[in-house]
């Protein structure tokens, strides 16, 4: 794993969150994109080579709904950046950790991920990411 | 703020998670430390230029027990690494945000550090750190 490529963050509204952030992090999101597969909105502002992924649910079967709905709002994952997605897949599964996505999807911000449930990783939500090359 | 420095992780057990953060990043942590005014033993794992820290309490008072006790194990705090700690409070203060310590204060692994209270920060407890340089 290379480094933390970025933290998501689960938000009742986009919009509001978005200028909270500005304020915390001394620089503005530098975009917005919509992940219809998984029922999110999310904006993206860069903290040196990481990101924060600000996520707001589109839809009440999101997973970022029923997360709110159960935790309120907060840090919902860490994506970590690998090179090969379906290597470090692979090598999760031989370590024992259940992976959530056998074959990896494609998630927001270019990327190829895959999620590890957090039962097996002492609660947090792990996503692996690879950006997609085209 | 220049980067996420660390990402701190509530666990049970270190002794337990040490092996299984080991396993999950695929590299052993690198150093513990224990922090007797905040009642913590801490861990340390790097994942390329950030840190993963994992926190075990050491006393039933200490903030990370009452984190385990209310949310169970799982991601506790978001650490970003800034250049002047103290510069970086008063921006926050302007901005509304509710800064824990006024004063910076030793932490972990020789940072100057202060918090900022989630209830300002969509639900996220945010870390200011900063090198401590004798």
């Amino acid at each position: 794993m290379n480094k933390i490529e970025h933290l998501g963050i689960a938000v009742k509204d986009l919009e509001t969150s978005n200028i909270l952030f500005e304020k915390l992090l001394g620089t503005p999101h530098y975009k917005m994109e919509e992940v219809l597969t998984e029922g999110v909105k999310t904006s993206f502002f860069k903290v040196g080579l990481n990101k924060i992924e600000l996520l707001e649910a589109t839809s009440i079967d999101s997973p970022i709904a029923k997360f709110l709905e159960k935790k309120g709002e907060g840090i919902h994952h860490v994506a970590f950046e690998v090179d090969d997605i379906v290597m470090e897949i692979e090598r999760l599964k031989k370590e024992g950790f259940t992976v959530l996505n056998e074959v990896p999807k494609k998630g927001a911000d270019n990327k190829l991920v895959a999620f590890v449930h957090p039962k097996t990783t002492n609660g947090v939500l792990v996503e692996l990411c690879q950006e997609i090359i085209d």
